[in-house]
């Protein structure tokens, strides 16, 4: 038997304990063994839970019962997060969890620490919820080169997105409505801000690339600006707006950067609607993937934990590379000088254009103005190429 | 090192090779070894291929060589595909197919035999080319229930679906284009009648439940039928026309089907268009996932083979539970008897329909004609219900 100490049992540790008996079936069958919950630690009073008899109120009492061989941590924030996951590697137990938080700003460190004491450090949790991606970039994607991942990873700002689109809800009013929904939090500062989606492609970079850069260095930029017109000026390019997460392999300086985007309907991410989250990969030879689902949930996340559980029980000799990365040394290329793609809503005629040193597609001509897409250009090069005439609105495209 | 053997060296097999020189930085980094590719099976001359120096005409060179411990067979067909399959796994050779033909029809035996010997028995390649998606099932899916899957697992099918809805094209024009495209064989009888589709969802099926139905026992209806009108209802209705199989979770006779269907705008599955193949899994707990990429084409589906390979070296002692399922004992239920949901065109105005003993959602009303949507409902049942009113189309509908 299996035993593993749960750390926070709000809503995705509660989960992972009620997943683990309700599909006590396939987990068994999966892992070849029984998984029994042992401890839980919250400082909330547990009784009513179900797991009153099994409450502890000190981490001291996990890490010197050599019987529990995996914690999960969900606990959110990064203290006491950090230290408990630290002790338990060093004491010789594998790590799981669902705290992007943690995993954005000390999972080298914690990574390193489990490959020192032949144990897992895993995190499928922290990324796209029930979305099995980190599993795929560090398995079945391990073989072949990652060009670019783009990624919707916040189910808080899409939900809000969509509703502005279909309903032509305020940004506001979207929020209000998300956060009665309870997809929101009381506080939706990192879901709105693009906070929480920039730690997520943080980390989505670092197992593809094996480094993890900071993430405050990132160029992140949320929806709270958002209106009407960014709404329409989207559908005029032929697309919806998104809130995406870019990352693009670099020999030199990390390219990443988080914006509202313009996705193309060609796209297939344009689709993704809702609390939905999609991952799309271009990978190399492989083609472009995408990898969609709910990005979170109770049940969704909890799953999520468990699908590391049984890795590590399926793969226990594998400690030193499975989704292994280290911290990156250098900050990343500043945004304006990263090339992407671009719509751009200009006041000009195409012959005023055709006169640009610019490459451009017509997307569309209405009342004297230019819809336009720009491809792979750097920021300030596309402001400097548009010399004379006025740009009314730019979003980078998802193309 | 880790030695291999290629049986057919055609496109497959010869991007394989192409691969793993091409990015050995990443794999020989994955592996923790190096790749080497030591003989080459094919009957035609090899001469100018840069393998000629490797060319073997013998099976039985490959099966004496100990050191050969992966042989990746990309012959197609089943003989001697399955001889040699079934040989090499007796010698102590994990086996590695992109073959599907072989899978959906000896997979248990050869499963079977890998288990004895303590090898493997991987064919992630032989169901949607480079999309990781048997190695999810196995994998991160594994601790859950999945109560159903929908696939567009066939990319000719659904080149030749997607230019008949964006050009108007028929059938047969399509399907020429397809040809000339490469993306359609000289014979195309097995894409465009459904058989390719079935023998994919048979082995997902497999996969995620443990049971491997018999192919030719499954309803299959393929898309040559399908013109101008089907297209024209499936967009009255709110969708797009698809060939998708399903296969919902049984407790008894499996539940499986091939056919063309309306495809709701709002399922993910409605944007997957030309080329590319989705797999759209309800997982219980975990939601609706869904996992897209190219579905054939021959880097796509070596990458596939690879990954298997880098399976093999990462897991070489779960051999005797990774991907295994056993041959199914029971017919599936009949088709008309299976509840699915339908999208039908009914000459008959709202009042007669409302008298008819079933529940509808109308989707659009026309002409003194009526599109509605009805859920969850056994064919046979569907028909006995609308008695007395003339129906004048009726399709699955993926909602």
């Amino acid at each position: 038997m299996t035993q593993i100490a749960i750390l926070g049992f709000g809503n995705i540790g509660s989960g992972v304990a009620e997943m683990l008996m309700r599909n006590a079936e396939y987990i068994q069958e999966a892992a070849g063994d029984d998984i029994f919950v042992k401890y839980v630690l919250d400082k909330r009073d547990l009784t009513g839970s179900g797991y009153e008899d099994r409450a502890v109120k000190s981490m001291q009492e996990i890490l010197c019962d050599p019987s529990v061989s995996i914690v999960c941590e969900m606990m959110g924030g990064t203290q006491p997060a950090f230290d408990y996951s630290l002790a338990a590697l060093k004491a010789g137990k594998s790590v799981v969890t669902s705290n992007k938080a943690v995993v954005a700003k000390h999972g080298a460190e914690l990574l390193q620490a489990a490959k020192e004491n032949g144990v897992h450090y895993l995190y499928e949790a922290s990324v796209g919820g029930g979305i099995p991606i980190l599993h795929a970039f560090d398995d079945s994607l391990k073989g072949c080169r990652i060009d670019r991942i783009d990624g919707i990873l916040n189910g808080t700002t899409n939900y809000i997105l969509t509703r502005m689109h279909d309903c032509g809800s305020s940004f506001e009013d979207a929020l209000d409505e998300a956060k009665r929904l309870g997809y929101a939090e009381a506080d939706p500062t990192a879901d709105v801000s693009g906070a929480d989606t920039c730690r997520k492609i943080c980390i989505l970079s670092a197992l593809a690339w094996g480094k993890l850069v900071d993430s405050d260095t990132v160029y992140c930029e949320g929806i709270t600006e958002m209106k009407e017109e960014h709404n329409a000026f989207a559908a005029a390019c032929g697309g919806f707006l998104k809130l995406v997460a870019t990352v693009k392999r670099s020999e030199g300086a990390p390219m990443l950067s988080v914006s509202p985007c313009v996705v193309m309907e060609e796209n297939p991410l344009s689709s993704v609607k809702g609390v939905f989250n999609a991952v799309k990969v271009a990978a190399g030879d492989m083609g472009d993937l995408m990898f969609y689902g709910m990005g979170a949930g109770k049940f969704p996340t909890a799953g999520a934990v468990i699908s590391d559980i049984l890795a590590i029980l399926r793969r226990k000799d594998d400690t030193d590379r499975y989704r292994f990365f280290e911290n990156n040394d250098c900050a990343p290329t500043a945004y304006d000088k990263t090339k992407y793609d671009y719509c751009v809503k200009v006041t000009a005629d195409r012959k005023a254009l055709d006169a640009m040193p610019l490459t451009y597609t017509l997307l569309k001509e209405e009342n004297g103005e230019l819809y336009v897409l720009i491809e792979d250009i750097a920021k300030s090069d596309l402001y400097a190429a548009l010399g004379g005439v006025t740009v009314s609105l730019c979003m980078r495209a998802i193309v």
